[in-house]
């Protein structure tokens, strides 16, 4: 039997943190160990650091997800390692997992095998404090709200219209749909609320697209919270708890340093939804990476259809620089999935049935081409994957003019992953040429889902419901029409369909509700049931975890 | 105008990790950095250090609060750089504060002036995480709860009788009374619940009495959390989660070392409330800072009537020592109140109404004495004390044959503190005397609350509601009877009514109901309501909370 990832890691020995910053333009004190081998960098690096030249910028991205996997963020890890294994400075830029998941479901986010990020045990699990961090600043700003109107309501908020929630990193459906302020007069005022997952709180968002202190203040203050009776905005800012919630933030904005398996530096920071949110980690950390590596190895949640699509047409506005090159992340049997292959079938040969899934990977292809950024497609081998359909995808890509590269970066770590690096080094050898966003920001928040819709999804158009034109219109007027849009889809397939694999085509997207995330500076548009509050499985990730007689970590994978 | 404390915080020059621990018997991978001026204590010093000798071990306790402020924080944390004036090795060994009061009316609880811990600004944040830890171990449990209760409940759990609560380290009226799981089939199971705040989380108590981290899993393993439809209690180990909670906490359990404003080492760990729970600091970092430390100062929650009581009742069991010597903080204006005068009247001399309250202090020096420990009253001087005033507390002291020694360490620091620190020295030259238990743990439940009652608070007896008399006898069916008694009572008074300050008498203290705090090994008696989520006032401390434009903290006082 393979070793787990948790094994592996464990056998590995990590490097002390001025090990990983040996070659890096950092001072003693810009360094914050947080333990023997996590460290947060301190905001001053930015300023001091900002004439340097920006590094290459690599987004990874992937097919459609299926439960086949695909190992992205192996793939991302891996890549990074490579980089270093051909002599060249990279750094790996991630988002941080969410501790909800991870005693769900996933046991663990931090890549695998030889490519991942260390030390994954306390990566899942508390990190630096980040999500935390946000889980109370998210909390403190529901209490004042709800005080608020327990002690006088001047603002005169509409307690049917607070679209506040509050959230709970953890998995816990549960708390879905509540009623709070029971028990009379002392006891709150009674309302319908709920709780949200912390990544999915617009305070995740909003770190994630801060460009420094000030500017996580500055959009903290913007954040609607609720509606008056006359449905008039009511802002953090009308509350006057922009100070005390970036107070709460001040040490959560530093981007986190790690190390991979190998020891090349990796910077992990935020890490919003890809649905909800716009799913990528902060904008400052991956600045930070830009400026302390020459090649900085990021990635996006999702598929392309939606954390590159965000990337792409939302980070990318206040990052100020836009991608060199996009790998995208497929496997032979998650490409068997999407030529309509069951799950327990995907370790026999079926070359035919690649041949019917390729059209997922062909159509994420051409919407980063669309961008006019190169692309890279890199299959994630697998022991089960055979010689004949492995030459199919290859000629695939001779056929289609489109550079595929096998990675072997779970098994063999940095070495997996050469090839895949030398194609992007000598891709990026030719003249950038000039980004094309896939809308304008002054196109009408009607235009501008139609265009993702179209370009992206490869839909017909949309239906708005009643609500959402309703929605349009109020947005409009609140001076809201201009900003970029966050799609909520599912990730399962290229459509608002989970079940639809493949590459879907005439169908139109189902435009249920939109909601306004002003502080982030995105309009959310919700397309089917998109959940913001997982559940647990009947038997949770968590029944395996333990401690060792050393109190080291169990059941983590 | 005088100087705010964390101006004061910020106008000292902190020393680096390195530097604090240079006299103390650690090696460089005991200290894990969290930051450049916060660390974690490894536990493997605990067992290194077995055969040193315990340090002395005094505990700072004070006369019932009021609204004047007695400052025990600023006295304790004083009085260990009073120590190091005087030549001695001492060791501060604090609780953590709690985030819900700091952004609600305290802004801070940190000691105060030139006797406090640094950085203040992060410790009356998020710390090292520890609060956070307990907050997602605790909620975790209750999603494990509801989501068993969904899967099909096969522990036949009665929704109507699940103790185990939700928390928030916030202070938030809405979420005392809530009902959960509505919005259908796949959203829950509808029942009544609530949130506290998390300091008065069974969890917090259980990470403070257990002895290290395998007694921390054996603990929570024990913790029940609800009954079933038969009444039979259903535990943590029941749902098997003890592994992945145990996990969840296991830097948590570590003992945080910072340092006061004048470089003496300060372990901060560990922060129950003093009602529902036991009010002290952690098992380990007491411990670990007497293994470390030839003299180590503490202190525990509210009055010596609260949180010494329980230190002396409970703690002790777990930590397996006695304290050297007491001191109890008490200040003029405080008596006064004791003695009638409102408080706007404090600063106006009045040495009749001192004499009408030292009954309050008075009573506090004889239940010390009850348990055999040498008792020293300090007198925290204010500026607005007369002479007068002082020379009766004085003469009081010597017609009773009890030190009472003046400090002034929040305006001299460690300086003004060496009498105190002094006195206690050659108070400790004396033998130590056997220590005396109040109650023994074979007592009954009853007679164990009726000792407490008579000897501490000095009451008649009690009346037992008729729940708690059914609770009593389903409690000794569990095999419960011989735990020791966590009494929830008003901080403010002796009695259980918040009204009677000086010294009441001829009263019974109601007791309305029990709870099973099974992991961390005692039976809670609530007297009177006992409020486990305090609210937030009209104006809460954290609409002055900001940062500068440096990003330091603004507002924390």
């Amino acid at each position: 039997m393979s070793k787990s990832d948790l094994e592996i890691a464990f056998e590995s020995k990590m490097k002390k943190m001025s090990y990983i910053t040996k070659d890096l333009d950092l001072f003693e004190d810009d360094v914050e160990n947080y333990g023997h081998y996590k460290a947060k960098l301190s905001l001053s690096v930015l300023e001091r650091l900002k004439n340097n030249d920006d590094g290459k910028l690599i987004l990874v991205t992937s097919i459609n997800p299926t439960p086949a996997g695909e190992g992205k963020s192996t793939v991302t890890v891996g890549l990074a390692q490579a980089f270093h294994k051909i002599g060249k400075k990279a750094i790996v830029a991630l988002r941080e997992p969410s501790l909800g998941p991870t005693m769900g479901v996933k046991g663990g986010a931090t890549g695998g095998g030889y490519s991942q990020v260390l030390p994954m045990d306390d990566i899942n699990l508390h990190f630096n404090g980040d999500i935390h961090a946000i889980t109370t600043a998210n909390n403190a700003l529901a209490a004042f709200i709800d005080n608020h109107i327990q002690q006088g309501n001047e603002l005169d908020i509409d307690v049917r219209r607070i679209t506040w929630k509050r959230v709970v990193d953890l998995n816990d459906r549960a708390l879905r749909n509540i009623i709070i302020g029971l028990g009379g007069p002392t006891e709150g005022v009674p309302r319908e609320d709920g709780f949200d997952i912390t990544v999915a709180s617009e305070i995740m968002a909003v770190l994630c697209l801060a460009s420094d202190i000030q500017d996580l203040k500055a959009r903290l203050k913007r954040i609607v919270v609720a509606y008056t009776n006359e449905k008039r905005p009511v802002t953090v800012g009308d509350l006057n708890v922009q100070g005390a919630l970036t107070l709460l933030l001040k040490d959560a904005i530093k981007p986190n340093l790690v190390q991979t398996i190998e020891h090349t530096p990796a910077i992990i920071h935020g890490g919003p939804f890809a649905n909800i949110a716009h799913g990528c980690n902060s904008v400052i950390a991956t600045k930070m990476a830009s400026k302390l590596g020459d090649y900085v190895i990021t990635e996006a949640g999702f598929g392309a259809d939606l954390g590159a699509e965000k990337f792409l047409n939302i980070k990318t506005r206040a990052l100020g620089v836009t991608p060199d090159a996009v790998v995208i992340v497929a496997t032979i049997r998650a490409l068997k999935m999407h030529g309509g292959v069951h799950k327990t079938e995907l370790a026999t040969e079926n070359v035919s049935a690649i041949k019917d899934g390729i059209c997922n990977l062909e159509k994420h292809v051409e919407t980063i081409q669309k961008f006019n950024v190169p692309v890279v497609v890199a299959v994630n081998k697998f022991i089960t994957d055979s010689e004949e359909e492995i030459s199919f995808i290859q000629q695939w890509g001779r056929e289609n003019n489109i550079d595929v590269v096998l990675t072997e970066v779970w098994e063999h770590g940095g070495l997996g992953g050469v090839s895949l690096a030398e194609t992007i080094v000598s891709l990026l050898k030719k003249p950038k040429e000039p980004f094309h966003y896939l809308y304008d920001l002054n196109d009408s928040i009607e235009t501008k889902i139609t265009k993702i819709v179209k370009e992206v999804y490869g839909a017909d158009g949309i239906n708005l419901s009643t609500k959402a034109k309703k929605q349009i219109q109020e947005f409009n007027e609140n001076g809201w029409g201009n900003l970029p849009i966050c799609m909520a889809k599912t990730q399962y397939s290229l459509s608002d369909q989970p079940q639809a694999l493949g590459r879907p085509s005439g169908f139109k997207v189902e435009v249920r509700e939109l909601k306004a995330s002003i502080g982030a500076g995105f309009i959310v548009a919700l397309t089917g049931n998109v959940l913001t509050m997982p559940g647990l499985p009947k038997k949770p990730a968590a029944l395996n975890m333990d401690i060792d007689e050393n109190g080291r970590a169990l059941g983590l994978f």
